[in-house]
């Protein structure tokens, strides 16, 4: 996938030698005041020129009467003005030689103000200005101890950059974020995101040298594989954690294939995300849980996880979240035996979780948890402590300080304290300390669960495929599009779609469309009996109402009978429609059905799905996505992820089918959805899968063109 | 379902009039000491006596020499002596007239020492003393102010009772509501239930005048039936909420039948939980939360949600969160606009999420809220708080108390703020005023949907039907097994099966187990072609294999070819079986495959299952469980609750099937299953559905007896 955005340098809009407050005000509750004053407040060190027309002073600071006077070029200039006076201030800004602005104002497109929107854009990049808003809130930058926002003033220094499209979740989140020590690398409210968007924000955090997680609220998406390349281009210690609301929307375009109706637009994000290793929290507590795993911890080393508790209780507890989150439990005994017998009591047990019992104190856990880190075969330790009467939570607490600081670099750790008043303190003090603790067992593995997730996906990356062109004629696939499109018509005939794929290299049951009796009959002796017989006429949709179609006909008779008998129908029920002849097809025995399409996505673009036919898609929706092109080994992944897999590779005591022919097929309905635009959506319904080195064919092929 | 349990009065468990510690120590740290202090510090009125044979003071309290001493017959004693000590001080309390005992000591069934045990409740129950524990942390009663535990001191009043059969998890949470400002009736260590078990407990908190929620942290249940039961008769007004852990733990028995097979322990919990309303939450804090809006709030009484927000990010969120627990957001326009136009500014929306707008102060939540509460339309109110910079959270705090105390008890209402410090600081202080506050919007949601689940429940059961008994010859059937079990065999022959199946009233494939070859070609042409020939041998399980099975047999010469190659193959294969003859069966046509089962569980006993067949049962597992005996009302919700059951309404263009006859054999096996012990498990494997009216029929079916 493509290359970095051009001139996207960002690096004074979070690291500015000096900045200017374009509408400062010298009232307190005011937006330009808060602004002004929580810039003052933090350790800025660079130059801050409060601008007001009206001049006069606040905050111990001269305002300067207009932007024109200032006494140097500005990197940096907030501009919290109101709507109307935006362009002008931009206009401004430009001629003063500023290099980066935030427009905070509102009223623009959010309420339908699209031009004047552009117009400020186009405004700045005139004098090659980059834009942050309208309608945000501001940017924080720990790099440069700013914060350039109205929110809180009480931010927690660390390295996570969160993003955030709403301006009022974003404020409530830095509130959230002190109040739980998740220290923050950068803030940035993304707003209308008229120039700067997440794209470029990604990049920038993906080298800002602060920043290891990238934690993103998102209602929507403008360009979305812009932005799937540029999360997997990341380097391996950074991590995009994206809280996507709209879950319930679904995607309201109308549309006429199966493969269309399935894609929900929430859907397809959750297919993207997981494609380009974006990890999705469902809710703000696991994207918080989330981040401070990541921020706090390395990736594991393994797949072998060992719970390390005081109580019998929590870890039960704890091994039902680890089957949820596919967490691995260790389950050596000897080495568990090996490692942990002599570092826990007697009446304590080295089955996982390891159980060091209620009266374990300081020494215990860091015995125990020390073992635990120092064991070649353990990949992932997890702490918990359970406050029971009897207990040192405290002791408990130092331990795993102590513990950490010393491994928690190399090896993966996550904590919980379960309890009152003082299991709380003890969790508040390891997060003051950066150490991943958590209130709750579920939450803490599924933390631990985000890291393997992330793990595994950086596993498949190393061995990512280059996707080969197939030998596919576009140019002739393209203009043979081009002239149907010419005859005013989006849905293809049984006809061309058949010249479609056989130029694709898609098998397809053998047939012909014909225009005679004889033609008919000849071309079923050819391809053997059976055969379908179908009507092909692009006036007839439903085929089968019309009595226009005939399955299984078993020799000459049947055929001449169903010729007719087809004709004579569907020229009572439409006998205006134009009838281009009639499909002889072989009647494919055997093989499984499945289903193969493509289909186009606002954000993402162009999607291929695959599942098992009938029921399987169409009841139970079990299908799997993903954002085209793929290659041949992310199709056959794909595969694998359908609930009813097993049936293909024969679990119910059949035959094996041919994987390879289907995930070929998926590989080449994705290319084509890539390369044609022409193509808005295509259906093969169903495609039978035969067994092993039978190959598949296509019974049935819908292909609808896009609309212009 | 069966009645109460008789004697089974323990109100001077939880209200005793005096208490005796037995084992009171006066060393500090010592359990026996903090257990009087808990008493001592709580403001329980009635006399206490510590009892310690070395006697001299403690806590300015004289000890007691012995039991016998005590000056007046002792209402509760408390049991802290060494596990073999236990016995002779249950002994004393008995001579003593005590009412109940709690037995804090561990040492017994918990470490093997089961006989032990059994003693020890032998000896309590001569004297008509009901034992708690023993291996517990003892109880809390909010009724009589007692705090008789060695857990902490600190415990917040109110109306849940806090069940758990874990002592340090149990402890960690007494915590943890303190903390969290939620308040309990009562707190209960249930230990090894050696007397007072799950049961009585419900039983006892259904009536105690005090607890609205019983929450129950689970790790196994003894007697699943009689629990549900107890739960099933509880009022409208209690509701029982279980954290079950053990759930990555799989049945561990070995099962030949599908339905056994499906049937892991865990998974018949939900069943069974889902069955008799109790509320299954999967972890700590979504038990936590539940909890609370149960205690706070009544429950919803119609569909209608709305949410009103003061930020469209959290409204979203929410929106997600209604989508995800089956909380359906009110979508009607005309009441939405007539309700809240002049409640809210002009910039703010009506629509639902109802957005009041980041200005909103306590004024605009007031209104809105008022309205949202006066509503006939709306059944319950989601009041949102987004602590973005200008807005006034404790303004919306002290709005939401005013309002919740003129209408919460009225009308269902929770509550989410989104924030910092302060947005916390409103949560803890609504939550000290028993309003259901919380700090994440989808646990505010989660919580509503528990509400919705109860009230749906409730509903189901309003029109709760009578299981009436079908007209099934019991002892006949039970006699045939005991005929078929003195020949030492387990499972039933196909010819012996189709008997019970005929005695119950399900009907089957028509067909006969025949002897000879005229015989089979007499029954094919009586019944009709096609048919199937199966070989009948108790020594033969794998048919098939051994060549026994002939399909789809369209003609007399067919069926003899099929007879003697049938014989041939099983002589050759198995020469030493011992065969009872050939079944000819009806080849059904048509139809859709289901599979309806019966199996039995350690905890809840006789089991019933439905699903489809083939895939949906084998890979998908898309089977629903039911304890038996449920009646037709019941199996058919049952049957709606597989996830392919759109198939047999139709949804693929086909017929509806015939629902109503399956939900006739569902009935009838849970029925057999209840009635008949001697059935350890059976399959109707398939059994088709066909169009509506035209019934079912059982293809094949396989009934094995228990092991002795």
């Amino acid at each position: 996938m493509g290359a970095k955005r051009e001139q996207n340098d960002l690096e004074r809009l979070f690291d500015p030698r000096n900045i200017a407050v374009i509408g400062a005000s010298r009232k307190k509750g005011k937006v330009g005041y808060k602004l002004l004053s929580n810039i003052l407040e933090s350790e800025y060190e660079g130059d801050v020129y409060p601008v007001n027309p009206k001049g006069g002073e606040v905050l111990g600071m001269e305002l300067h009467e207009s932007i024109e006077e200032l006494p140097e070029p500005i990197d940096l200039a907030v501009i919290v003005v109101p709507a109307k006076l935006v362009k002008e201030a931009v206009h401004q800004c430009g001629e003063k030689g500023v290099k980066h602005i935030i427009v905070i104002s509102s009223g623009f497109a959010e309420v339908g103000k699209v031009e004047e929107e552009r117009d400020l854009v186009e405004e700045a990049k005139k004098y090659g200005m980059r834009v942050l808003g309208p309608n945000v809130f501001g940017i924080y930058s720990a790099k440069s101890d700013l914060n350039a926002t109205f929110g809180p003033s009480d931010i927690e220094k660390g390295s996570i950059a969160l993003l955030s499209q709403s301006g009022a979740l974003g404020i409530a989140l830095i509130g959230k974020t002190a109040q739980q020590y998740l220290g923050l690398s950068a803030i940035v409210s993304i707003g209308n995101k008229a120039d700067i968007d997440d794209v470029d924000l990604v990049e920038y955090f993906s080298e800002d040298g602060e920043s290891e997680v990238i934690l993103v609220y998102m209602e929507g998406l403008e360009n979305g594989r812009e932005f799937m390349e540029t999360v997997e281009t990341l380097q391996e210690d950074k991590t995009v954690i994206v809280l996507k609301s709209g879950r319930s929307e679904k995607g309201a375009t109308a549309v006429a294939s199966h493969t269309g109706s399935l894609a929900g637009s929430d859907r397809i994000f959750s297919s993207a995300f997981k494609q380009c290793g974006v990890l999705r929290a469902e809710n703000l507590r696991e994207a918080f849980n989330w981040s401070r795993a990541f921020s706090n911890s390395p990736l594991p080393k393994n797949e072998n996880t060992v719970v390390v508790t005081n109580g019998g209780g929590i870890g039960v507890l704890s091994a039902d979240a680890a089957e949820k989150y596919d967490v691995k439990l260790l389950d050596d005994q000897t080495h568990l035996k090996e490692t942990f017998e002599d570092a826990i009591p007697s009446f304590g047990s080295t089955k996982n979780p390891v159980d060091i019992t209620g009266q374990a104190g300081k020494e215990e856990y860091e015995k125990s948890l020390r073992r635990a880190y120092e064991s070649e075969e353990i990949g992932s330790v997890v702490g918990l402590y359970c406050e029971a009467g009897g207990g040192d939570a405290w002791g408990g607490a130092k331990a795993i300080k102590e513990v950490y600081e010393e491994y928690g670099d190399e090896k993966t750790s996550v904590f919980t304290f379960v309890g009152g008043k003082e299991a709380d303190e003890c969790v508040q003090w390891l997060r003051k300390h950066d150490i991943p603790a958590f209130t709750d067992t579920y939450e803490c593995v599924s933390a631990l669960g985000a890291l393997y997730q992330k793990k595994r996906y950086l596993e498949r990356m190393k061995n990512k495929e280059e996707i080969p062109e197939p030998d596919i004629p576009l140019e002739k696939i393209r203009n043979r599009l081009k002239q149907i499109r010419e005859r005013d018509r989006l849905t293809l005939r049984e006809d061309e779609a058949r010249e479609i794929l056989d130029m694709a290299g898609i098998p397809m049951a053998e047939g012909e469309v014909v225009t005679s009796l004889e033609g008919a009959v000849e071309t079923a002796e050819r391809i053997g009996y059976p055969v379908v017989l179908k009507i092909v006429s692009e006036d007839i949709i439903h085929k089968s109402d019309a009595g226009g179609l005939a399955l299984n006909l078993e020799n000459e008779k049947e055929v001449v009978d169903a010729y007719q008998a087809i004709l004579s129908n569907v020229r009572k029920k439409y006998p205006d429609a134009h009838i281009k002849g009639i499909s002889v097809a072989k009647m494919l025995q055997g093989g499984e059905e499945t289903i193969i399409g493509g289909t186009r996505d606002n954000t993402f673009g162009p999607l291929v799905m695959f599942g098992l036919g009938g029921v399987y898609v169409e009841i139970l929706e079990d299908v799997e996505f993903r954002v085209a092109p793929i290659g041949i080994k992310e199709a056959r992944r794909m595969m694998g992820e359908i609930n009813a897999f097993p049936v293909l590779v024969g679990a119910r005591g059949e035959s094996r089918k041919d994987l390879g022919a289907l995930a070929d097929v998926i590989y080449k309905i994705s290319y084509l959805m890539n390369e044609v635009d022409e193509i808005a959506e295509m259906d093969l319904n169903p495609i039978k899968a035969f067994d092993q080195g039978e190959g598949c064919k296509a019974v049935d092929v819908a292909i609808n063109l896009k609309r212009r």
